[in-house]
């Protein structure tokens, strides 16, 4: 009896050696930055309670969490009537009380509340690990994927948001990015715009229609205005607003003598400028930044700033986004702790480094030789040089049985091993081996120190 | 309306930033010793199909998997009969697709077999990750946690099993311990063994019996072999073997004088001879060997060598454990791949780590150095100091607001912040600031590129 051919769930992914060593290389050079900038690491579990998740997402984000079912009885105490009914979305808080995460920003709030007197704030934490959405799988969109969020809780310092232009910049530059771009916005600058406008009722509907200017362009977002209630007049207010060019602070300056002040809009633009003002001298990479009026971002719990970043050259969507938020722990009935962060989609941006093929420059990160099994006689000898290397913490292999030379050096060929030793008869009665670079077929015999500090300086 | 007080799930824990750097440490020594012996990292996901996983860890297994309810109308298409029976057991597999992965050995065959034409045999691989278990929980016992397994697939070679020894024992050696066991055994030795004293029909219940001898002694065995079958004969003839001391080689030498010899006996002692001959030449730290025949390993998958890791002067169980499977891809319809591997448990690991105080060796990793807000005045130079700072890759904060001095020195201490920079009026006329040592209280004035050469090389 065969078994049939295994697969894993659509939506998730097997990661490969290369793949998972790429994967560790955005990873690391982002904590590295967020460590660089005093955010510090937590963890939080993959199984929250489901009454923690519920109703954080929206209605559309509660029917993407990954429930998870109760362990042994777990039909035992469901309602008769639900279960005669078949009534699934009723019954599933009776039969599961976990869900996986679904983002990192929730259990943060939550982690925040429970450890409140453990903490000290400001508390800057980092935090990079998996998240389950019940979403359907498409190019770009997973169901398990990472985020690398770092957010600040207990400040309303706008020194945090521009600290994130420039952990943006550094982490992007970093890994090689030459051409991205930090989009800014403000939520009350919206706010403002809309009370300018006359239609301060209507914000929802205008930060709906404004966010689609790229996609529809200025017409389609007139039609998308007037079918929400924004009259044409407002809507003729509005766009060219929206219209404004130039670096953030000459936006800033057109909006100032072309839209007739109010309070959200003073207050919006006192908090760029001096976010803008703070990150002059922070260290500046190859980040480009703009301040897109249109940019408004879904999650309704922003307040203040907010953030998205685009990578230029590929067609792929935002690869980090974030924003300030008035009231973090609000949700868990903590209120008076004020927060604001950032995320960067580490699977995003693998996408984006992938299809520009800056991987290319990354070094060779696994076994740096491999000791070839060249005859009986010379294994012991094979054996106390493999061990010398790695004492030298040189990462250093031998192939694993007596083989044909050929079929050994395929193994070093496909595993992408740079450098092979080979132990021949006369090269080993002179204390020496031959040393194969494998890239170019070069070949010297070197003695034994000589391959240590070689290899350890390659 | 007061939130109720959230809190997380039964078994599974948040890590605070001082605990995750600690586990960092642990999963980044172990990497770095995985790499210099030759294995590549691998991830797999965490949700795997329910029908991958159910029915390879026995029925207890299958018991403590956490089950996936499946998104939208998952009870459509439930039996009516099961549904009305309640039958929770049977109706698992209807509403549940997926499953949180168990361990890593069963995603890892199953990852052999789906990418087998992408690899590059022997596959010598590792893989640090989240798993999850629907087990009761206590101390020392969680239901996420996390594994560091080493395997190679395609390969019978004792090599493999050499170099665990010596992974087990720089890991741990590099961690700080320097009192812990590795214990050996063969599964054929136990089935010789058995064969010798004339019960090998009763090769199993001898495992499970003899594999207690540490908790109840030899009389408890020999009642609990009585229960399960075996002779008193029989028993007398197998007790004194299982008493032999010794260094494995010693034991190995009185096993071959003592035993009557069989098949199974000399294929696990020349395995085993092999082992230890090729261990000699590799590097030695701090870890003690011993063969230790009473070791059974409770997975039937087991064919060959046997490890199992302890560590003294703690009351924890074992720290790790593995050994070598005949057919590791067999149960996914690919037979003729051996195995062998070991896994590190990370949550023990810090447990041990933390009972025995040598987490407190660790340097501190966090941020170096916080500037203190001194004045408005000084503001402009506190930015362009830390932007230096940050330029020279030291992790830097300022203090997110203008405060007492005592509250932001109170904050570097809190988050154990080493030193603190102090740009007073003086000083600064001077080029200088006051660079604070905050263990030892020890000030002294530093110009600002001593000051980055300093923390530099602190």
């Amino acid at each position: 009896m065969s078994a049939p051919k295994p697969s894993i769930p659509s939506g998730t992914r097997d990661f490969l050696p290369l793949q998972t060593r790429r994967r560790q290389h955005i990873l690391q050079t982002a904590a590295r930055v967020f460590t660089k900038y005093g955010y510090q690491p937590i963890e939080t579990p993959a199984l929250e309670k489901l009454s923690v998740l519920t109703g954080k997402y929206g209605e559309e984000g509660d029917q993407l969490l990954f429930k998870v079912l109760n362990s042994g009885d777990y039909l035992a105490k469901a309602d008769a009537g639900l279960l005669a009914a078949r009534n699934s979305a009723a019954l599933a808080p009776q039969l599961c009380e976990r869900a996986l995460r679904y983002d990192l920003t929730v259990p943060f709030a939550r982690f925040v509340v429970m450890h409140q007197h453990e903490l000290e704030f400001p508390f800057k934490r980092y935090q990079m690990q998996p998240v389950w959405r019940a979403d359907r799988p498409q190019k770009g969109r997973y169901r398990e994927f990472w985020q690398c969020d770092v957010d600040v809780a207990g400040s309303t310092s706008l020194l945090h948001e521009a600290e994130f232009i420039a952990i943006y910049d550094e982490i992007l530059s970093a890994l090689g990015l030459t051409d991205f771009t930090i989009m800014l916005n403000h939520r009350k600058l919206l706010a403002g715009l809309a009370e300018a406008a006359g239609c301060a009722d209507k914000f929802t509907d205008l930060c709906v229609a404004i966010d689609k200017l790229d996609k529809i362009g200025p017409d389609g977002v007139r039609q998308e205005l007037s079918a929400r209630g924004i009259t044409p007049a407002q809507a003729e207010k509005l766009l060219p607003w929206f219209a404004l060019q130039g670096t953030p602070t000459q936006v800033l300056a057109q909006l100032q003598t072309q839209v007739p002040p109010n309070a959200l809009l003073s207050a919006a633009q006192a908090d760029l400028h001096q976010m803008l003002a703070y990150h002059a001298v922070m260290p500046h990479f190859r980040a480009q930044l703009r301040l897109d009026l249109s940019l408004a971002r879904g999650l309704n719990y922003y307040t203040g700033t907010i953030f998205e970043v685009r990578a230029g050259g590929v067609q792929i969507g935002s690869i980090g986004g974030g924003g300030r938020y008035d009231d973090l722990t609000g949700m868990f009935g903590k209120s008076g702790i004020p927060g604001a962060g950032i995320s960067l989609g580490a699977d995003r941006v693998y996408d984006v480094l992938d299809e520009l093929g800056l991987f290319a420059q990354l070094p060779h990160s696994g076994t740096q030789v491999l000791i070839i099994r060249f005859s009986p006689d010379s294994e012991a000898e094979e054996l106390t040089l493999l061990s010398r290397l790695r004492q030298a913490d040189i990462a250093a292999e031998v192939y694993h049985e007596p083989a044909r030379l050929g079929k050994q050096f395929g193994y070093a060929d496909k595993k992408q091993i740079p450098w092979c030793l080979v132990l021949g008869d006369e090269e080993r009665a002179a204390g020496k081996a031959t040393l194969k670079d494998m890239q170019s077929g070069a070949q010297q015999a070197v003695d034994f120190a000589g391959i240590v500090a070689k290899l350890q300086h390659a």
